[in-house]
C-alpha cells in the first residue's frame, strides 16, 4: 500500500505538502495541488484509516450494546471488555439501548456495513428476527438462537447454589423473586435451578414474578408482603432486587438475617463499606468479558465455535444477609 | 449526493444488483459487472458510511476517555452522554484510561486523523503538550489548559459547602481528606474552597493529602488515625474516600455522625438500600453530561465558546452521616 512518502516523492514535492492537500490546510499553488492530486491518483493512495477501512472493508471497532451503563454489573463487565479489546488494538462502541430496540437495530445494520467489526449484546429487546446465522455477535445472559454464541454465567446451578444454601442458613419457606421477560433470557435458568432443587430436597417454596421491567416497585413488593407472609427466604435474580427488598423487609418489621434470609445474584458490591452485604451468587464477571470477546475473535477469524453456549461458573459469597 | 437508486437507474438494473456488486455477494454477469462499476464512477457514488466520512472527512463518532467506567460517578456520565450524543446520532466510543497515557494520546491521534469527531476527556494524565488548541475536545473536571474547555462541578462553592455543613453539624475541628495530581485538576478547589470557608469562620481545620492514587488504603489511613485523633468531622474529595473512612472509623471505635460527622463528594449513591447513606456535596451529573456534549457541538460548528471553565452548581445532601 502506498505512503504519503511515494506520494510526495512521485508529486516532486514535501511531505508537508501533501499532508495540506489532503486537508485542505494552508496554502498550496494550484499547480502543485494538481501534481499532488495526479500522484494520490496514480498511487491510489488512501490518506486514512477510515479509507483504509473503507477500502479493506474491516473495521477494528466492536459495538457493546446494553441496558444501561449506569448499572454496576453492566460497568464493571464493559470495563473488562474494553480491556480485552485494548489488547489486540480494537475499539469499543457503547450502547445503552435500554427499552429501544432500534437502537439495537441501527448497530446491526452497522455490522451489516463493516462500520464495526462485531457486537456483543445484552439486549432483553426481541431483535432476534433481524439476527442472521453465522455473523459476528456474541450474546451476554440473552440467547438469541441457536447460531448466536452465548456467554453466561451458570445460572441453572447458580439457582440451586441459593436454594441449598437458604436451605443451609435455616430456611423453611424460601422463595424466588423475579421478572419475566417476554423472549426467553438465560437468567431464567435461575429460576428453574431454585425449583428443581427445591424439589428434589422436598422443600416448600413460592415462585413470584411479574412482567419485566417491574414499573411499580411498591405494588411489586405489597402485593408479595400481603400473600406470602410466611416466606422466610429469599432468593432475588438480582442483587438490587435484594437490596430493595431487604429495605422494604426491615420498614415491615422483618429482621434480615434473623427472621428472613436473603441471598442475590451479581455479585455488585465490590467494597465492604457499605451495608448490608448482600450474601450473592457471585458471577465471574472478568472471565465472561474476556471469553465473550476471544469467541468473537474467533468469528472474525470464521472459525465454527464448539458450543452454543458457555456457562461460566458461579460461586456463593457468604455476606451479612444469611 | 448519488443513492443507489441513482446508480440501479443509470445502469439499467436493480438495487439488489448494485448491492450484490458493492458486497461481492451473489452471482452477477461480468457485463452487468461492469455497466454497475461504470455507473457508480460516473455518479461517484460512495456506497457507504464510512466511505463518506472519508469523502466528507467527517466521522460521527465521539471519544470519551475516562479512568474507568467500573466507577459508579463515570459509569453516570457515561450514560448521560451516550444518550446526549445519540439524540443527534452520534456515537459513542469508550476508552479506560486510567493510568495509560498512551491510551489517551492513541485517542488524540484519532481525532487528528478525523477518525472521530471530538474527544470527551476526564483524564488525570499530563497530556497537555499533545493537545493543540482550538480542536473539538471538552474535559471534565481536568483543567488542560485555556484553550481547552472544561465543564466540572462548581468544586469551590462545594468544598465551602461543606465546610459550612460540617460545622453547622457540630464539627469544632472538621479536615479535608484528599489525594494530589501531580498536574492541576479542578477537584483541587474543593479543598481550596473548603480552607477559604474555615478561615473565614475561623474554624480550626487539618489538610490530610497524599499523592494520588493511594496505594496503600491501610497505611494512609493509620497515618491520618495516629496524626489526628481530635478530628471531629471529615470532608473525603470522593464519597469511596469518605465511605472508606467510615468503615476505618467504625474498626478504630469512632461513631458517625455522633464522634464524627462525614460529608463525601460525588453523590454515587443512587438507591436507598445501602448503608450508611453518605451526607455528600452532589454533582450534577446528568447536566455535565448533557452540557458538555452541547458544547463540543459548538466546536463542531466553529463557535468561539464565551467560557474556558463550565461550573455547574452543586447542592448538599443530607444523608446519614452528619
Amino acid at each position: 500500500m502506498s505512503s504519503i512518502k511515494d506520494v510526495a516523492s512521485l508529486a516532486g514535492v514535501a511531505v508537508g505538502t501533501v499532508s495540506r492537500v489532503i486537508n485542505n490546510s494552508g496554502a498550496v499553488k494550484p499547480d502543485t495541488r494538481k501534481k499532488v492530486e495526479k500522484a494520490i491518483k496514480e498511487l491510489n493512495y488512501f490518506p486514512n484509516e477510515i479509507a483504509r477501512n473503507f477500502k479493506m472493508q474491516k473495521s477494528k471497532t466492536v459495538a457493546l450494546l446494553l441496558p444501561s451503563i449506569w448499572n454496576p454489573f453492566f460497568s464493571e463487565l464493559a470495563y473488562y471488555i474494553e480491556d480485552e479489546l485494548d489488547l489486540e488494538g480494537f475499539k469499543l462502541m457503547l450502547c445503552n439501548s435500554g427499552g429501544k430496540p432500534e437502537k439495537e437495530l441501527y448497530y446491526l445494520d452497522m455490522l451489516r456495513q463493516n462500520k464495526v467489526a462485531g457486537i456483543v449484546g445484552i439486549t432483553y429487546n426481541d431483535i432476534e428476527s433481524s439476527v442472521r446465522n453465522n455473523i459476528p455477535i456474541v450474546s451476554i445472559d440473552r440467547h438469541f438462537n441457536k447460531k448466536i454464541t452465548c456467554v453466561t454465567s451458570d445460572n441453572y446451578e447458580g439457582g440451586r447454589l441459593a436454594l441449598r444454601e437458604l436451605v443451609k442458613a435455616g430456611a423453611r419457606k424460601p422463595a424466588f423473586l423475579g421478572s419475566v421477560t417476554s423472549v426467553f433470557s438465560e437468567t431464567m435458568n435461575r429460576r428453574k435451578g431454585f425449583v428443581d432443587e427445591a424439589e428434589k430436597m422436598e422443600v416448600d417454596y413460592v415462585i413470584y414474578e411479574k412482567p419485566d421491567p417491574i414499573m411499580d416497585d411498591d405494588a411489586y413488593f405489597d402485593e408479595f408482603f400481603k400473600t406470602h407472609p410466611d416466606v422466610d427466604g429469599i432468593f432475588a435474580i438480582t442483587d438490587l432486587l435484594a437490596a430493595n427488598y431487604i429495605d422494604r423487609a426491615g420498614r415491615m418489621g422483618f429482621r434480615v438475617p434473623e427472621d428472613v434470609k436473603v441471598i442475590g445474584y451479581d455479585g455488585i458490591q465490590d467494597h465492604p463499606y457499605f451495608h448490608p452485604i448482600l450474601s450473592t451468587i457471585r458471577q465471574p464477571v472478568e472471565e465472561m468479558a474476556r471469553t465473550t470477546i476471544r469467541l468473537l475473535y474467533q468469528k472474525f477469524e470464521g472459525v465454527t465455535l464448539e458450543k452454543e453456549v458457555y456457562r461460566l461458573p458461579v460461586y456463593f459469597r457468604q455476606g451479612e444477609t444469611t
